[in-house]
């Protein structure tokens, strides 16, 4: 019972002289906990010798004091990791980390390279021999490989043969880099830190740890954190730029920043939006928890109506292996929500979700909430229907699986058994957002901001290893 | 930064014959992993045998498909634990599970005896061993050495001699029992499922395995769950009740229901009373996540003030061993709230909380507003100040511990750095509680419903086991 | 492919102001490995207060520095688990730790109760309750109960009630107690250490601290090591003592001493009797290893011969869940033991073995030695044939399962396919370990030293905890 | 207190459609524990997908039903590891297994490149990244990298840059490589298993599982094990053959056979010399248990003097992190060996030990003799003194470790406090063994059959990765 899109990862870097970086990048990947809770990994550098720590899990699961104490350092990288390319296994967790010619290499990688199979296959030919099948380890042994006298001149380098989604920290001996490819599809900001500097997926975790926020790293920008400061190269022209609109949706944290606006606000302007456009005569608006919270108050102020919680969420969903048999399942288990009759009783309802990608989860709430005594249930989405699978590192759903590419509005209303069903249209999504392009909007309108190969979906290169 | 009380136990019983007892218990006390979050247990009987798996951490930590399969029959008692009395080690874990004269004796319990050091005393002295420092191991001696011929009439034995705060749930080889003490300190309530029959800690477990909600454990009552049925017998007579009134402000899930309300309305009266007991003039209403989001909805609405969010909360909080060292501390570090500055800025806020305990969340809090704009920040808290320790269950604090001991009101809204403080008054409480008596508000007035023996703070009996 | 009796336990314990008697302890255990592989504890008082630590698995296994650092006192015991009653499970892991109305209260016990059915219904019908299906909870919680001014007395009182093998070592909050029945089954022996005292199963054990060996406890003494030194007062008068001759034959090091004879010169006066008594033409004398080699050694030396090994025993067999199936098991896997050809080639070979329980083992083993090239195997035993279980606390067989029960000797010979076969008798046995009497020999003669009662090898008390 | 050379690595592959290969392996490792109690790992290929599954300890602890369970398939390679260049982690445990251009790929080695670090810095250049400190991942990677249109040609690409001792099983899609170095330093030989095909360290791996002893891979050999059987190729002329002596002395299991004599064999030779060369007057032969037992054997032969057990060990010595401290230490623990005093009393004892490494273990032991009341202790050696580190894979020692580069034998004798001390001759030993040459003794000589590099022992190419 969980239709949420599912993040590749949150990674960060960070170069302070006399700070305790692997503790605090641990309180990083602690912040960043939502965008990926598979594995975890920490990589420090003391400007001779790399340590790394990584395993499957939660951050507060993968370290405790006595596996963080060896990670002695200045410039240390992070990783969560939620799988798309790749299982769930240990070897496909990150940071990647490897004794190169040039020293150690570390990469911690968000996204998803469209031509991975491609270089997948040249790193094979020219002899390099692959433990996983991470993209990751890809760019590491790409970057390890590459022609170039300095690391940027090689990340360049990198950055001319990948093509598709990728935000990178890089660690090397005495340096971290920062780099976004040049549509910028997953995000990536800078900070600073007790005078030195940090990289985050998220600004959200640079506040956490009590650093300053700077900026965005531009698409195609490499930029270096050493003990020189802060440099900035342009590694490749920036493409037009297609930052994934679901870090407004969904994804980030609502206090992140994304082009200067707090996610919380855009989230209550969804709500607002979707409120002009998709009103109903209705007594209550009601979020699905949690992260549906603020369109829903949006939706409320914009239409007048009152806000309340409608559905309790348990805070203690965490991965369980033990599942409901059929026979309990028909008894009506109900593990991640509960209604709130009282609140719902007799009263016409808004139900605001951010999103719907198989639809498994939004007929369930409705029938909740008609049994809890709703009258009229009208289900708002916060974004245009979802018909189109992503190939820049989220894990969407395949097509067959995407509800709203098998049925129009109409069949879905029908199939979700709700009153009315609005879904925010593109244009109010943007409004919202408060900027008309600039994203990547692929999932709604199967406008790919890159070239896709045939068969994309299928993987070129014969998988040889288990994973 | 965590200034909750801290409950001792969620507790659960279920007798249904074809039923796999012990996956339902599982999923009840999935429901009811707020109540204690340091170890999860499952007895089962089926009729003949009696199985037990206990362990440290979350449900969903303890349990797997291969140690819940041997978890074979028609009964069951499980248990959430929350160190009260008796320290963080499985040998505390419940249930107790024991071998006795009349076969298989399970217990689990949630409450603290006033007297358990002289029934320790007494246990010992007819020769009896303890393995541990609780209660719960004490009560399941107490039961399997009592005179009686049957279960019923030993369980009445045993409420003769106990003194203070227990809800019980009872495993014997053939029936489960439910049993609370005569103030009914502790919640405790019943339901059917599908011929069967459940108790609970709260109804919330009830609904989430598909079950129909019948009504409370009355106080002073022993319920037995059999093969002939739902019976009951009144163990003692009823003294004064006094059911624990943070059950409402905090404890219990907001979708469970207390004396025919439910906590999640409660709590909205108790924001509602709040705005008519403190008015202030302001731009925005804001709660201290999760717990009391209905409270400041609640306020929001009786004030005519818009209702946001101002604080974030990271979802992920959850036991890390590692801790940030004073430098990092100092440096600001913020891992469980993050604030939300575009919603607070220019902003004359109230911030609603639940309670205040030992006053080391708040003032931060406060603060973390202040910094993200707010040009004033009113603190309402929706219960009176809390003055005096608990016995009954609740690990609240000491006396030194606790800042409305210490401090008038004046001197706390001075420590905390607010413009305003109001604690909603003990009437405007119980108002919005909706009866005037039948609950122990000892922590708020000091009149504790049972006598207190001098030094009930102080261990009586020595320990001689290290815990 | 293992045919050896199951010896219980090892036991141990010290007292030793001044030494870190925990890790004292935990090398006495390491030596006594060989008496229980399957869990191992140490519980120490410091006066005041008792701590324990116990585990599934090898001494070395359960034990790190982490562990063991919080085990500080100056009093301990400590003790290796073979399971005999009780399953494999950390609930009847010991020693048994328990508060009682005296103070801390730890048991370890080596042996098995004749009557510990009845006991546990008397201790049930007291209201005690009962964690495992162990004697030595039973022994622990009659201690706890007895009554008497005095632990001697209470020790006096359980051996006055106890009715089979015991060897016992008792932690109080200031004295070790060794205690032993009144025939003394299972061994028990006192030492000297740096001005403490230790008891250990074995001598073995007490030289392997360092320790210097006194005596053994005698059958039906209670031995106090407390701040007076070491104190001796008979608890039972003794019966005809009756110390199990399988700790010649198989139990013990080689190194320990019974009686004032080392095991190895037992050893290989028993090959030295099996030579005169069973002479043969032959070219080798070929020990099963290892426990056989000093009896082979005997017999060669005796019978003119010469010694040499001929199968290669894996020393890392350990507990491995891996086993062959039947099809690797037909294309002869040898995981145990391997020949070796070359001394066996054309060689009429004596094969000299301890004892012969269930006979799965000997008959592989003639069969190997045979393939490797020998052209007759002459099967020696150092025991008579084994034709009765035992009840004094030895995982023997059942009647049905001991091979010399079912068939004579000759049938035994052609069912292991050998070209002699011949048990040492009785007398010869005797004479070999230097004492006519003392020793119980149930196992060879069917006269037990005590009453058994009717149906002693059914579970008079029916079983109610899943084990 | 262990004096033991350490052997790098025991190695398997096998062949054998219609087998559960994963399972032999298994048992083959356990039967090659002797050679490496680090870690454990085994790689299979079904003919399309390579699984692994390998982890830290012993064989029987790191696998089990659940993980043997996926590896499934025809062929495979298994590793038992001592480290001895890298150290004691998960990174370095092998096989190691990857992706290559030409399908999966998955080595397992035994021995010690001279010109590892050349190598490195050549993989390292052509920009492949490194893992580990392990030399068994630069084979893989110099596999994977090797021109060839085969695996034999890039097999013998890599036998041409390789320089030092190696003896390989090499995993493919297909096939089982069994690859030895053109001196042979370390062991390797082949068998047959029910129509499939076996290499193994040792031939005693062979027997254990029921295969067929074929003969040993000759030195420079590759030997391809696959669907069209076994196939030979010499991949490099063979140099004059160098097996390491101290597979004889030392390593290899009693009942594994080398130049077709069984290793048992050749230790009582080396004893029967050892009483030739250095008689003495004396009432009893000893060994130091387990290895030294056959040639104290043939050394009571040939002198004419009993032989007896006069040291016991313990079994179950294993890995223990807990140590004795300084004060116990000097109470006199002995947790390794115990005396038998009853056989040494008022002896003039031959103690027979195989090597002297560092010289720490002997001393003790005379002592321990000594205080048993041997009146005399004379220590006769398997082999000459151990005077120079070996290169090619036995971790030795280095010089300043070894007590005989350090000190003449008469001061050994004087350190070691025995009445007389005799090391086999180099003519002897070799006489024992049956063949002048073909062996490398170079830590008894010098003389190393390869060139070593300047600073051979220091690690040319900095460490740049924890380890």
């Amino acid at each position: 019972m969980d239709d949420s899109p599912r993040e590749a990862c949150g990674i960060f870097g960070i170069y302070a002289p006399g700070e305790d970086v692997a503790r605090l990048t641990f309180f990083a990947l602690y912040a960043l906990q939502h965008r990926g809770q598979e594995s975890a990994g920490i990589a420090v550098s003391d400007g001779r010798i790399a340590h790394i720590h990584k395993g499957m899990g939660l951050v507060a699961q993968v370290f405790n004091e006595e596996n963080l104490a060896p990670l002695k350092g200045h410039l240390a990288i992070g990783h969560n990791r939620y799988s798309t390319t790749g299982s769930s296994q240990l070897r496909n967790a990150q940071p990647y980390l490897i004794e190169s010619y040039l020293g150690p290499l570390g990469v911690a990688h968000n996204g998803n390279l469209v031509n991975a199979p491609q270089l997948r296959r040249e790193l094979l030919q020219r002899g390099v021999g692959l433990t996983s099948s991470s993209d990751s380890e890809v760019i590491t042994l790409m970057l390890a490989g590459a022609p170039g006298e300095t690391w940027e001149e090689r990340i360049m380098t990198f950055m001319r043969q990948a093509y598709g989604a990728y935000s990178l920290t890089v660690l090397t001996r005495d340096a971290v880099y920062a780099v976004r490819d040049p549509w910028g599809f997953r995000p990536l900001c800078l900070g600073t830190f007790n005078g030195g500097y940090v990289v985050a997926s998220e600004s959200s975790a640079i506040a956490t740890i009590g650093g300053e926020y700077l900026r965005e790293v531009a698409p195609g920008e490499i930029v270096s954190l050493d003990t020189y400061g802060l440099h900035s190269r342009q590694g490749l022209p920036p493409e037009r730029p297609a930052l994934c609109t679901f870090e407004h949706i969904y994804f980030s944290r609502p206090d992140s920043v994304w082009a200067g606006r707090v996610i919380h606000q855009v989230r209550q302007a969804l709500g607002r939006e979707l409120a002009r456009e998709y009103p109903v005569e209705a007594d209550l608006v009601v979020p699905v928890p949690d992260s549906s919270i603020p369109a829903a108050i949006g939706y409320a102020q914009e239409a007048g109506l009152p806000f309340n919680e409608g559905l309790i969420k348990n805070r203690y969903i965490g991965r369980t292996f033990i599942q409901p048999d059929d026979h309990i399942r028909r008894m009506g288990v109900a593990l991640k929500f509960n209604p709130l009759p009282e609140n719902l009783e007799g009263k016409r309802v808004v139900l605001v979700d951010d999103s719907i990608v198989r639809g498994n989860t939004s007929g369930p709430l409705v029938r909740l909430l008609r049994n809890a005594g709703a009258t009229e249930v009208h289900v708002r989405v916060t974004c245009p229907p979802i018909r189109h699978p992503c190939f820049m590192g989220v894990d969407m759903a395949t097509y067959d699986e995407l509800i709203a590419h098998r049925m129009t509005v109409a069949e879905i209303q029908k199939y979700l058994g709700c009153d009315s069903l609005g879904y925010l249209s593109l244009e109010g999504m943007m409004r919202a957002i408060g900027r008309q392009d600039g994203y990547c909007n692929a999932c709604f309108t199967g406008i790919y901001p890159i070239t896709l190969y045939e068969g994309q979906e299928k993987t070129i290169f014969e998988d040889v290893l288990a994973s």
